[in-house]
C-alpha cells in the first residue's frame, strides 16, 4: 500500500492522464507525467513532466526512479520502454497487458486462447494475402494496421474485392489483419477495475455510438438485459484474471445474439469518463485506488438516465452554452490547438 | 467571460486553494498561487507557485500581471497587497469583502447596518475597557483579538471577572473585542455562491459541530424548518448584495429562536467541503463559475443524509481505514507534518 504523499507516475500525457493525474490529487498523492510531447493535458495538471522519448533509457529510469508507481493511460507504449520501468518500479498494469493489446493480431489470438469471440480474422503481410483474406471473410470487412491504431486511423473498411490495393496503399501496406464483419445490434463496453488481491469491481455497462470510428456519445443504461450484463462481466474477469491485471481495464463489445469482443483497452476508457459524476466512484479514482493497493470504491450508478459526449473540434467552444443547463458537466481537457475531430473535451448529463 | 485556457490566481495556499485549484482544471483553466510558503496544498496542484510575502509588491504585481482573474482562500490578506492586485487584475471577491471581513469589530459594524443580528460586542483597547465590557456583558463573554484569528485562536473564553487580566494577557493584548454569549440550540452556516450579474444559488444547510474552537463535523441536512431556511438565506444574500459579492460566501449562524449571524468568511468555507460530492455543483466549482462569469450550477442535493468529518493530526492515517466502506470519500490535502489538531483532510460519507 502506497505512503500517504507517494509519486504516481503516469506514461502518457493525454486527457486520460490529466484525468487520473486529477483523481490521484484527491488522496493527496503526487503525480509526474512521462510523455514526450510539452503542454499536454496531463502536464498542465502535473506535478513535474519528464518531456523524453521512449527510447531515451536514461529518462525511463530516471521516471521510474522518481515515483512510488508508474501507470499509463495509452497502450501504444514501446515493450523496451515498458520493461525498463518495470526494471526500476512497480508497473501496473504490467506489461504483459501492453504486449498483448497493442497488436492487433496478438490480441485477437490472446482473445482466443480466453475461449471468448471475436470477430473472423486473418493476418496480412502481403497484398496476396489480403486478397486472399477477402475471399475468405466476404465483404465488407476491414483492414487494420496491427499496431499504432486507435480512433479509426490505420483503418480501410473494404467494400469490393476491387477495393484492396488501395486500401494496402491506404495503410502504408504495414503489417495488418482482415477482420470479418460482425453483424451486431448496437456497442457497448464493459469497464472494471480489478485489485492487487484480484477483487473485480464493475461499472453499469453505457451503449457507445461511433462516428467515423470516433466515440461520440454514450447512453447508460445500455438497453441490455441480465443475463447480457452477466456476459459482459464474464468476458470482462476472464481478460482481467488472464492477465492478473491490476487497474481499469475496458473491453469494448459488439452486441447481438451473441457478445463479441471488439478491443480490449488496458487502461481507462473513453466510454467510462460519464463515470466521473454518473457513479459512486469513477474509473480514475478506482484506477489509482487499485494500484496504490487501496480497497475498491463502489460503482453504483448516480442517476436513471446519463449520456456522455464528447466535445470535438470547436464544439469545445460551447462550454459556456452547457453550463447554463442543470445536472450538466462538461470538461475541457486544455488541449491549445483546436483540429476537427480532435477530442477537445466531453460532457455528461445526469438526467435525474 | 473568461477564454478558454485562462490562467486563475489564487492568493493562499491552504486546502481551500487547493480545491478551488482541482475544481478550475475540470474547465480547463490554469493555475497560480501566490503564497508565502513552498510545498502547500495548493501548490502541490497548481501549475506555478510564486512563493512571497505579502509586502513584496513586485511578486504581487507579477503574481496579478500573470493571471487573467484572481481570487483568494483566505481572508487574511493585508488590505494594501489587495489593493495592488486589484490595480493589476479583476480580483473577486472585492478587497471591500476583505476589509469588511478581517476585522471583527468592522465585520460587526458592517452586520449591524446590515440590519442583521449578532452577539452583543463591545471594542476592547485595554484591561479597562474589557473590565468594563465583562460587566455589561455579563459571563460566560468571548474575547477575540480583532484580527488573524482562525480555529480558536486568538479567543479567550471568559467566564468569571478574574480571567480579565489572563484573557488580556493571552490574546498578546492586543485589539480586540468581547462577545457576549449567544444562547442557541446548534450552529449552521448559509453558503451561497453569487454571479457577476447578482444571480445567487443556495447551498442546502449545514448543521455544524465545533470542538475546541475547530470544526468537527458536518451533518446535512441541518434540522432546520422551512421558516429557518429561508432567514438564513435572506440574512446570505444580504450580506452578498451589499458586498456587490462575487464567489461563493459563507456565513456561520447560530440557531435559537432566532437567527443570529456568528462570522462571515469571504470565501470557500470548511462546512461547505461536503458540497464536492454532495450536491450537484460543489462550493468550488460554483466559485469558478462565478469568478469566470460563467453560468452558475444547481446546488440540489445527492443523498438524503450527508456527513463530513475532518481529519485532524493523525487521523489523516485512517484513510486506508475509511476506503473500505461504500459512498465514502476522504481527501488528503497533501500537508507534509502531522500535528495534533491540524486540518490534515475531511471524510464525506453519503448515506444513501
Amino acid at each position: 500500500m502506497l505512503k500517504r504523499g507517494a509519486k504516481i507516475g503516469i506514461i502518457g500525457g493525454g486527457q486520460l492522464g490529466r484525468m487520473l493525474a486529477l483523481a490521484a490529487y484527491n488522496l493527496g498523492f503526487k503525480t509526474e507525467i512521462f510523455e514526450p510531447q510539452n503542454n499536454c493535458p496531463a502536464s498542465l495538471v502535473s506535478n513535474t513532466h519528464i518531456c523524453a522519448d521512449y527510447d531515451d533509457i536514461n529518462s525511463l529510469t530516471e521516471f521510474a526512479q522518481n515515483c512510488d508507481i508508474v501507470t499509463f493511460e495509452f497502450e501504444n507504449i514501446p515493450i523496451k520502454a515498458a520493461r525498463i520501468i518495470e526494471e526500476n518500479a512497480n508497473l501496473y498494469p504490467n506489461s504483459k497487458s501492453l504486449e498483448l493489446t497493442q497488436d492487433r493480431l496478438v490480441e485477437k489470438n490472446f482473445i482466443k486462447t480466453c475461449n471468448l469471440e471475436c470477430a473472423p480474422f486473418f493476418e496480412i503481410n502481403s497484398l496476396e494475402d489480403l486478397q486472399s483474406a477477402i475471399t475468405k471473410a466476404g465483404t465488407p470487412c476491414i483492414l487494420k494496421t496491427r499496431r499504432m491504431g486507435y480512433d479509426g486511423k490505420g483503418q480501410f473498411v473494404i467494400k469490393t474485392p476491387d477495393d484492396a490495393q488501395k486500401a494496402w496503399d491506404e495503410i502504408g501496406q504495414n503489417p495488418a489483419i482482415i477482420e470479418g464483419f460482425v453483424k451486431f445490434d448496437f456497442e457497448t463496453s464493459i469497464i472494471l477495475t480489478r485489485a492487487i488481491d484480484g477483487q473485480i469491481v464493475f461499472y453499469p455497462n453505457s451503449q457507445n455510438i461511433h462516428e467515423n470510428g470516433i466515440l461520440r456519445t454514450c447512453i447508460v443504461p445500455a438497453p441490455l438485459n441480465e443475463k447480457q450484463i452477466a456476459k459482459a462481466q464474464e468476458i470482462g474477469a476472464k481478460i482481467a484474471n488472464e492477465l492478473n491485471y491490476v487497474g481499469t481495464l475496458a473491453v469494448e463489445l459488439f452486441v447481438g445474439d451473441e457478445i463479441v469482443v471488439n478491443e480490449i483497452a488496458p487502461r481507462v476508457h473513453n466510454s467510462g469518463h460519464w463515470t466521473i459524476e454518473g457513479t459512486a466512484t469513477s474509473q480514475f479514482i478506482n484506477h489509482i485506488r487499485a494500484i496504490c493497493g487501496l480497497p475498491l470504491g463502489n460503482t453504483e450508478i448516480c442517476a436513471p438516465k446519463i449520456e456522455m459526449q464528447n466535445l470535438l473540434g470547436d464544439e469545445i467552444l460551447s462550454i459556456p452554452e452547457l453550463l447554463k443547463s442543470p445536472n450538466t458537466y462538461p470538461h475541457d481537457y486544455g488541449k491549445n490547438e483546436i483540429k476537427a475531430g480532435r477530442k477537445m473535451g466531453h460532457v455528461t448529463r445526469l438526467i435525474k
